[in-house]
C-alpha cells in the first residue's frame, strides 16, 4: 500500500479504508449521471468524525491528491464521479440526529438521508419539507448541489433551509457557520457560500437545517392544458393566487403517458380529452384545515378552467399519491426507456414557454427527441434527450442550455453544475460572477484539491 | 481641487461632485447609530448609472482612494461612516423600478427605498414584505445589511428575497448574477455572497427581488406576560401553531411604556395587568380572507391563554396600526430618551429569556441600564443601553454580544456589523469562519478599497 493509503488507514481504521479497484469503491465512484464519465479512486474513505475528515484533508494535501466528497450518489450531474486516483470521503457513517423542537431545527450528520431526516422531524410534528425526487439523498448532498424538488414552489430550495453549518477547508481549517438561528448579519453568509458549492469549497461535516410544522391535509388537482403557452399563463395565475400551492410540476404528454403506464396508473383522464393535452399541471394544496383545503380546492379549480384548462381533475388520494410518486421517479422511467442525458434548466417563469418551444427546435435541428417535466411553479425544467450519437448529443444540450440562458435563465436550477456542465457554465455563465466563483475557489482552495474538474474552474 | 475631484467630475458632472467639507455632504458622511464616529470624506459623488460606478471606482483606485457606499443613512452600525479622505457613493439618483407581474420580481436601482418599492408592487396586488422599521431605507442598504424587520418571522429577512443584483468590484469588473429566476444552482451563489456584505465586496448597482401577493386581511393581538420565560415559551407555540404569523414581536415594560407615551397611545390594558407585566407579545395575522384570520385569531388567543398570559386582548384595527408604527419609531424614542447604543443580537429562540437575563444583569454590573424589545420570533432583541460613561458602555455592549455568542447567537441578527461590531466579531466570531470571510475579502478587493474598517478585516 502507498503512503497515502498507509496515512488513511493509520487515521481511520482499514475497515474505513477501501482500496479504490475493489467493487465496493467501484459503486462508490460516481453518482446517477447518465453522459458523464468517472475514474478509479486510489480510495474511498469513511470518517467518522470531523477529526477524521481533518486527518483525509490533511493526508490528501500532504501527498497532491484530489479529493472528491461523496453522500448518496444520487446526484445528476457527475459532481461525485472521481477522477482517476482521488480520495472518495463517503459520508455514511456521519448520522447523527438531533431534533430541536423548541427552535424549530435540526441538526444532522452529512450521511444523514432525506427520509431519516423526515421521519425524525414528523415524530415532533414537523416537517423537513425539501424533497428532490430521491428521498435517499443525503443532507450533505443536497446542501452541496442546493437541491430543490417539487416543493420548492412553497418552501424554498435547500439554502432557504440551511441555517448553520461545520465543515472542513482543504488546509484542515474547521469552519463553524450559522447555528440555530432564524438569521444572522454579522459577516458574509459563509452558510449561503458552502450551500451549493459541490464539494469544491469545503467537506461539510455537521449540517442544521429549519424545519417547518408538518400540514396534515392534502389534494391534488390534474388539469391538460392544449398548449405551452397557455400552460405557462396559468402558472403565474396559481402562483399569484396566494393559495401557496405545496408543488406545481407540469408534464408534457409522452412524459404523462410514460409515467403513468410505468406506475400502471390510470387518472380517469377520458380518452378524447388526453388526445388534444399536449401538457398537463399537477398542484397540490397543503393545510391544518381540510375545510380550508376544500375551499381553496374549488378555487383552484376555477382558476385553472378561466386560464383555459378544458377539464380539472381531483384525484382521489390515492391515484394523488401514485402520480407524485411516479413523477418523482421520471428519472428511472426515463432512463429505462433509453434516455441519453436528462438536463435541468431554470428560466424565469414567463418565458418557460419560449424556453421549451426553443428546446424542442433545438432537438429537431439534430434529430434527438426532447421531451419532459418539470417544477414550472419554478420555472425549471427536467428534459429527457434521446439521442445516441454523442456529437448529435451534445450539440443538442449546448443549444438547449444556450436557448435557457438567452431567455434570461441559468445551466442548472437545482442539479448542480458538476462535471456534466462545467463547460457550459464557463461558456455561457456571465464573466463577472464567473471571475468572482473563481478567485473565491482559489482563495479557499489554493492548490485545486476539491473536487477538481467538477463546477467552474 | 485635486487630481481625483478632476477624474470624478469630467466623469460624472460637476453638480453630481459634492466636495467632502461642504454641509451636503457632511449630511451625507455617517448613518444613525449612535456611538460611533465617523471622518471628512473627500467627495461625495452620485453615479447615474453603472459606467459612472465603474468610472468612480477607476478613479478611486488610481489614487488609493477608499469607496464607501451609501444608501439611506438609516443603518445603525456605522456602515456607511466616511473614513476621512474617502470617496462617498450615494445612490439615490439610481431610482428606477421595474415591476414584472408575471414572474413576480421587481427590478430596481439600489436608490429606491423600501416605501417606493412597496408602493409600485401594491399598484399590482403584489407586495415586498421587508420591512425593517425604517422605510425610508434604500434597496442597495437593506441588501448590503441584509436587513430583517418585523416581517421576517414570516416572510424570511432580506436574503430570502433577493434573487438577482449586478455589482461592480473594486477593480471595475462588472458583474451580473441571479435574474429573474426562483432559484438557481449554477456555481456559487454570488448574489447570497454580496448580500450582507456591506458594501466591501462590490457596489450594487442593481437589485433584483421576490415580490409576494398583497395580503389584505391583518389583525393583531396584544398578550402581557408576567415573566420572560414564560413570554419565551409562549414564542415557540406561536411559531410552531402553523398559523404562520406575520409579526411575533415583544417589548418589555418600559419599552411599551415609552413608545405608549411617545404615540400617545392607550391600548386598554388594565392598570393591574399592567403592574404585573414584565413583558408582552404583539402578534399578528394576516391572511386573503376576514373569517379564516377571525378563526385562526380565536385560536392564537387560546394558545397565548394557555400559554400563560393572563389576558389576551385583540386591538381595534386602528390601535393596531398605531402600536405598531410606534413600535416602528422605538429607536427614535429610545433615542430621545437618552439612550447611548443599540444593540441587535440574534439567538436560538428557545434561550431568549436566558440571554435577556444575561444582558440585564451584564447592565447592572457596569451600572447600565439595558431595555428593549425585538423580533422575538426570531430570537432577535434591540437592546437599549443607557450608560454615559463611554468605558463602562463598551463594557457593556461587549459582555452582552458576547453573552448572546456564548448562548449560541451572533453578534447581529439585522443591523449588520459595520463599524460598531467589527472588534467584537473579530473577538468572539468563530476562527474558522472569519478565515473564510477574511480570505475572500482579500480576493474579491486585494488592495482593500471599499469600506475599509467595516465589518471583518
Ligand atoms: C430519481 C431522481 C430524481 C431527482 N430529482 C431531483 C429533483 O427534483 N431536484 C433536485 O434538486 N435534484 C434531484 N435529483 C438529484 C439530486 O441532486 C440529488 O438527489 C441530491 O441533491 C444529491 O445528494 P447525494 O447525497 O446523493 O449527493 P451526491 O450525488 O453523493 O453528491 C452530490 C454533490 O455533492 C457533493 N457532496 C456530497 N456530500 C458532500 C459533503 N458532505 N460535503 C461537501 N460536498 C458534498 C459531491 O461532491 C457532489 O458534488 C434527483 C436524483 C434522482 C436519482
Ligand atoms: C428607526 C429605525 C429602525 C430600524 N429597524 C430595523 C429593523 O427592525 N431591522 C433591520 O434590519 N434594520 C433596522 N434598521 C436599520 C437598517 O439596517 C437600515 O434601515 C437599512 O438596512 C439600511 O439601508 P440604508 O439604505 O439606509 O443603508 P445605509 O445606512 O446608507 O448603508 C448601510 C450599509 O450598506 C452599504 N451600502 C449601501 N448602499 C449600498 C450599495 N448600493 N452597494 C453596496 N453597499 C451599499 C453601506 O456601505 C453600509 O455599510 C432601522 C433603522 C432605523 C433608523
Amino acid at each position: 500500500m502507498s503512503d497515502l493509503g498507509d496515512t488513511l488507514t493509520a487515521a481511520l481504521g482499514a475497515a474505513n479504508v477501501l482500496d479504490g479497484t475493489s467493487d465496493a469503491a467501484r459503486d462508490l465512484a460516481h453518482d446517477e449521471a447518465l453522459a458523464v464519465g468517472h475514474g478509479t479512486p486510489a480510495f474511498v474513505v469513511r470518517p467518522g468524525s470531523t477529526a477524521d475528515v481533518v486527518a483525509i484533508l490533511d493526508a490528501a494535501r500532504a501527498t497532491g491528491t484530489p479529493v472528491v466528497a461523496r453522500g448518496s450518489g444520487t446526484g445528476l450531474s457527475g459532481g461525485a464521479n472521481a477522477p482517476d486516483g482521488a480520495v472518495v470521503v463517503a459520508f455514511d457513517r456521519l448520522t447523527d440526529v438531533v431534533i430541536d423542537d423548541l427552535d424549530h431545527v435540526a441538526v444532522v450528520g452529512p450521511g444523514v438521508t432525506l427520509e431519516q431526516l423526515d421521519a425524525a422531524a414528523r415524530a415532533h410534528g414537523l416537517t423537513y419539507p425539501v424533497r428532490p425526487g430521491e428521498q435517499s439523498a443525503s443532507l450533505g448532498g443536497t446542501v452541496a448541489t442546493n437541491a430543490g424538488g417539487m416543493h420548492a414552489v412553497r418552501y424554498g430550495v435547500t439554502r432557504a433551509h440551511v441555517v448553520g453549518l461545520e465543515a472542513v477547508l482543504a488546509d484542515g481549517t474547521v469552519v463553524r457557520a450559522g447555528g440555530r438561528l432564524a438569521k444572522v448579519s454579522a459577516g458574509y453568509d459563509v452558510v449561503q457560500l458552502l450551500t451549493g458549492s459541490e464539494g469544491t469549497l469545503a467537506l461539510i461535516t455537521e449540517v442544521t437545517v429549519r424545519l417547518q410544522p408538518h400540514l396534515p391535509v392534502r389534494r391534488t388537482v390534474l388539469a391538460p392544458f392544449a398548449d405551452l403557452a397557455t400552460t405557462t399563463a396559468a402558472v403565474a395565475r396559481v402562483v399569484g393566487s396566494g393559495l401557496a400551492p405545496a408543488l406545481c410540476e407540469y408534464l408534457d404528454d409522452p412524459t404523462m403517458d410514460a409515467i403513468c403506464a410505468a406506475a400502471d396508473l390510470s387518472l380517469g383522464v377520458p380518452d378524447e380529452v388526453r388526445a388534444r393535452a399536449d401538457a398537463y399541471l399537477v398542484v397540490e394544496l397543503v393545510g391544518r384545515r381540510a375545510d380550508r383545503v376544500e375551499e381553496d380546492l374549488a378555487e383552484l379549480g376555477e382558476l385553472l378552467t378561466a386560464a383555459g384548462a378544458p377539464d380539472v381533475y381531483v384525484l382521489p388520494e390515492g391515484s394523488a399519491r401514485r402520480l407524485v410518486e411516479a413523477r418523482e421517479q421520471t428519472f428511472w422511467t426515463i432512463k429505462a426507456r433509453g434516455a441519453d442525458e436528462i438536463v435541468d434548466v431554470v428560466v424565469p417563469r414567463s418565458v418557460m414557454a419560449d424556453f421549451l418551444t426553443a428546446a424542442r427546435a433545438a432537438g429537431s435541428r439534430y434529430g434527438s427527441t426532447v421531451l419532459g417535466c418539470g417544477h414550472i411553479g419554478d420555472g425549471n425544467a427536467h428534459l429527457a434527450v434521446f439521442q445516441p450519437d454523442p456529437d448529435a448529443l451534445h450539440a443538442t444540450l449546448h443549444d438547449v442550455l444556450a436557448a435557457g440562458v438567452a431567455l434570461g435563465g441559468a445551466v442548472s436550477g437545482e442539479h448542480g453544475v458538476g462535471r456534466a456542465k462545467a463547460a457550459a457554465l464557463a461558456e455561457l455563465g456571465d464573466p463577472g460572477a464567473l471571475e468572482v466563483v473563481r478567485r473565491v475557489r482559489a482563495a479557499l482552495d489554493p492548490h485545486g484539491l476539491l473536487n477538481p474538474g467538477c463546477s467552474v474552474s
